[in-house]
């Protein structure tokens, strides 16, 4: 069961809980935003879902409240920012803006930060430099590992997630946001609690076989898609967002669902690039809207829907969300609830 | 049934079945080098496999036989390059050399290219960068559609591939050179070949269930990794190296093993990075060692060989084929052998 809210009334309430953490007023705002603009993309596993998270390692000392993010090295196309342990979406929002700037004046630039933290959906900041007419490449490290290497049985790998955001004119922008893992573990949880059996695929055991009942997740792995393949792309995430930023990678990695004290070292980095390098943009764009339509114009499979092009639906999400709010799950907001009562925010739209 | 050949005579032949094709001596030479580097690299599917092919194309009018290939656009850290219908390893040879030029003297540099052909191994681009102590990425559009959009019938969509190699220290260099198709059509060739089964996920039928008997393969597609995650990267490459360059994609894509004379307008593009803009390069390297190490010494499924990492292998196997020859099988040095007879070589190792 979900109910429904208004995108301003969650934007305040976190705010209101993040500021009541410490966070300075300016910092809580700014990662609501990006919370709320992961709800409202349809992300919402990285939305208002983990605001009980953040606000957990917050009050455990796990973040700095008072962050200096700051370059630590640069160049016309490039810098390396140091999050000091702030909030990943405030730290992210940063390294953004920065490589936007840099691609406006150089044609192209790649932030890499370390020191980040988790910062929600990717293609949140993939999705950016769109309003500047660019392309927008998101690389992170997962803050958890949930998978061996291929063939093994040690946890070394996150989810390690590629975003990356494509202009086009009038067809809605090509986004695309995935984790090089076939699914994520919320989706086994979601089977687990339904009494689903899941689709060989997911998950392995622990000799390799297909694991099909989530309620043995534990004994078994997420599996990477295309096997060998997924993981040599999670291991070249591995190493373009965390190790070339000096950012945590492999058994460094901290679970920050079982330790909310150790700083994460988070690593993410950012690609943007100015499409007039190569034709003026606005050929590019009509060039996405041409191919974008002979693709969803092209013959479904019988009996299925029509092709979809990764990106399309969200103008309208947004616009449904913003109109008639945001659902969240009844165990979300009871979560919300608790996390109110326990900070003292006594006006919030959570009461039961 | 596979013999081995001396790297020298095989390259000594492909240089000269491409000069009999009317190629000037440098650009056979150095598209023999690229054909041999993706041999030795243990793509033998884009190796000295692909000369028939080639020659075909060649002989067919499909190539431009003195290729004026020039940069059309450009900044310190950019290049549009129009391949002008040249081989496709003569252009991208170019391609990689401005692109790592640029990369040295400005940290960062994106080069695309229209107008070009099929090059081979994506990763023998990407790994041109390496001696340089840079990190190499290639994108390209594929030479033929065999896949449709997710979900739908028409096949609008090819098996672009990525390929990705990142410096190491002592260990070899991390080098990914996927397609974003589970397999290829290679694969399910050689499967009906051999009458084997296919596993569920290489193919489905145009129901979309799974197609597992090679020899109905006609009635299927490809699928590509991680169903629609890997659409969507697919998606993506193409927009990167297609769109992005004035190149062909969906329908307007050659299938050059159907068409021999029309221009391909292939679509390719490398992005390449100095690793010091983020730290010293020597650091980065040992950061890599160490993941790697770690990766490497992880344990193993029961009965499961020791964790491998993508190029890992690769150094032994260019020791390897450079001293014991190059394996062709049979079909193919029989099909090299009649190439020599129709174009009357005659000093050549393949004679029956």
């Amino acid at each position: 069961m979900t109910s429904r809210y208004p995108v301003s009334q969650l934007r305040d309430f976190v705010t209101t809980v993040l500021e009541r953490c410490d966070v300075p007023p300016d910092d809580a705002a700014t990662t609501a935003d990006r919370m709320l603009d992961a709800d409202l993309r349809g992300m919402s596993g990285h939305g208002v879902l983990r605001l009980p998270g953040y606000a957990k390692r917050l009050r455990s000392g796990g973040y700095s409240l008072r962050p200096d993010v700051r370059v630590i090295r640069e160049t016309p196309v490039s810098a390396l920012v140091d999050g000091d342990d702030g909030l990943g979406q405030v730290v992210m929002t940063q390294v953004a803006e920065i490589a936007i700037d840099k691609a406006i004046a150089s044609g192209l630039a790649w932030v890499g930060v370390r020191r980040s933290n988790h910062a929600g959906a990717g293609g949140v900041y993939a999705s950016m430099p769109l309003e500047r007419d660019l392309i927008g490449l998101y690389f992170a490290i997962g803050n958890a590992n949930h998978m061996p290497p291929w063939g093994g049985l040690d946890m070394l790998l996150s989810t390690n997630p590629v975003a990356v955001a494509i202009p086009a004119g009038e067809e809605p922008p090509l986004v695309l946001d995935m984790a090089t893992t076939q699914v994520s573990y919320g989706r086994v949880k979601v089977a687990a609690d339904r009494d689903e059996t899941m689709p060989e695929g997911w998950m392995v055991d622990r000799q390799g076989q297909p694991l099909t009942d989530p309620k043995r997740s534990a004994e078994g792995f997420l599996v990477p898609i295309g096997g060998y393949k997924g993981y040599g792309l999670n291991l070249v995430i591995g190493a373009l967002a965390g190790l070339l930023n000096g950012a945590a990678l492999g058994s460094s990695v901290v679970d920050f669902n079982a330790d909310f004290t150790t700083p994460t070292n988070t690593g993410q980095a950012m690609l943007v690039v100015r499409p007039d390098l190569f034709q003026p943009v606005e050929e590019f764009k009509a060039a996405m809207d041409h191919h974008i339509r002979e693709l969803k114009a092209s013959t479904p499979m019988p009996d299925h829907p029509p092709i979809r092009v990764p990106g399309d639906q969200t103008p309208d999400r947004i616009a449904d969300l913003r109109e008639h709010g945001v659902p969240l799950a009844a165990a979300t907001v009871h979560r919300l609830a608790d996390l109110a009562t326990e900070l003292d925010v006594t006006d919030h739209p959570f009461a039961p």
